[in-house]
């Protein structure tokens, strides 16, 4: 299995990412594809003994910003380390992409490169709930915005397949996150959607507010970009501010040796579990190939999850999978 | 000072509004009118030691139900509680309104009862970020959805201007919640509010993502009610979440007697910043009169402090200082 790892994308790259790679690299037995600039890139390896291990330089000389626009940028930066590594992917190069670059353009050359399962008009990225609620998935997370009322149909659809034939929740529940939980109240684009996913064969609960997407009350969790996107970065950083000002409550009124002991411990597993780094990253769903996108802030540790979360999709034929389960919701329809 | 209290609004109406409402005459020396099913607050007044308090009952037999749409809800039920009470206002029979019932029923009822303040399209209603960042507010936070881009632009000037001249916050600050910090990071509505923002007289520092929500990096945060919502409603389920996780941890770990200990304490103190029961309400802006929304949760200690939020409010003229600013504004174009 070869892995194209976008090594100018993220705001630690290509310093983590090449980090991160070399990691994976003495981790697993996969190769490790290191697309970007071939100079920074080579003085980033040679801080690592990485005698032995199965990582290459594919030059691309371009990066696409974060202030740039993804379409533009896919479109005209056609020697961008995104562009080029999805480029790989489909001449048969390498088996899938990691980024932890611009999440759009990620998206974009997803789905300008490789195209859509048929059928599929918006492919959408997720993200669990951290590991704070590992069976709540959030589609769209911020990757698919301005969305209509069919297409948030599709993120339900695309999600639970996800769900239930990669992840392995079994007729996994679907909500739609709104302002309340009674059937009127949606707004415009919400509202629409409901007797979509009402009339659909998905496991529709109905509507569901933010107090049910930290409470775990659904699997799917359906919302435009935007919205998913704030849900998700709002809670990591009221996770950070909690836990900090515990911690600060804890030194102040204990000692800061108190941090130390077994409530130390017990402060640190919360934090790990409300710690993005380690889901990695999400794979884009709905496009032909495997492209998975992890935290634009990830470090090392960060950019290994990603790797592994590709490496995962590969294994798993991400793809076939949910290709053979959208042709089976088109023969229910 | 007269309170119109809408007696059947909320989760736990009538009990807990009476039982709030009792407790907030005991301690001020308001005249509290409770609105709503007369006999059903005969009955819960009854309970108490009402001797001496200044609590006297408005009869109105009508309820709008959660699951009601607003607009409807208050142009049908002309013997809703909330509707009566907005009418008491309007007749100069109460200074304010103070509820804890249908939100959306609130703003309507304020919106069609008593009008808009000249020029506004929008009325909003806001919320700050908990005790956790008490001087940082979400505007809309649930009220107003289907935004235009001119409402973003309305609900940050009344909620600049509530910041600056009713709570006293100098110059604050004004950003627009999106999906990322660069310039080119919003959605369609949210992106062609930007420049709207950007040539007005607010003190904008750009886009903010979730995580700036939390670390309150701006005093007025402005987005659409339906994202308003979600990221209040997550932050409160997910403090709930992590605090009941970490006592878990301590209880498992160092015994459940720790939780009485310095470190229960520390919890407490942090629990109680993330409490929604603080904040008690908001107030309508942009209208002609007086009503503050509580949480549809609200039990007595929240209803409390929703009166002393609308008694507050008239107390500073709200109607006016908002007004005058309003004025200010137009002036100043």
């Amino acid at each position: 299995m070869r892995i194209a790892v976008d090594a100018m994308g993220g705001d630690y790259a290509p310093e983590e990412v090449v980090k991160g790679t070399v990691q994976t690299a003495r981790e697993t037995k996969v190769e490790l594809i290191l697309v970007g600039q071939p100079e920074d890139l080579a003085r980033e390896l040679a801080r690592y003994d990485t005698d032995g291990l199965a990582i290459t330089i594919e030059p691309a000389e371009e990066v696409i910003a974060m202030d740039e626009d993804p379409v533009a940028g896919v479109r005209q930066k056609r020697r961008a380390s995104i562009v080029v590594a999805a480029r790989m992917v489909r001449d048969g190069r390498a088996d899938a992409v990691a980024t932890a670059g611009h999440s759009g353009a990620a998206y974009m050359a997803a789905l300008l490169t490789w195209g859509t399962i048929k059928g599929v008009r918006r492919p959408t990225v997720g993200c669990p709930y951290f590991a704070l609620q590992e069976k709540t998935f959030i589609f769209d997370a911020g990757a698919s915005v301005n969305s209509k009322p069919e297409y948030l149909l599709q993120y339900a659809q695309l999600g639970s397949l996800y769900l239930e034939r990669v992840v392995g929740i079994p007729n996994p529940t679907v909500a739609l996150l709104s302002f309340g939980i009674e059937d009127n109240k949606g707004d415009r684009v919400v509202g629409e959607a409901f007797p979509l996913l009402a009339k659909s064969d998905l496991n529709f609960i109905g509507y569901i507010e933010g107090l049910g997407v930290a409470a775990g009350q659904a699997n799917v969790i359906v919302c435009d970009g935007l919205v998913g996107n704030v849900a998700i970065k709002v809670s990591e950083g009221l996770s950070e501010l909690l836990l900090d000002m515990l911690e600060h409550e804890v030194a102040t009124r204990l000692g800061p040796e108190k941090l130390n002991s077994g409530f130390g411990q017990a402060l640190a597993s919360v934090r790990e579990r409300a710690n993005y780094e380690l889901i990695g990253g999400m794979p884009v769903l709905g496009v032909n190939g495997v492209c998975v996108i992890g935290h634009g802030r990830s470090r090392a540790r960060a950019v290994k999850h990603t790797i592994l979360q590709a490496m995962h999709a590969v294994e798993v034929d991400l793809v076939g999978t949910i290709r053979a389960g959208w042709r089976d919701l088109a023969f229910n329809d």
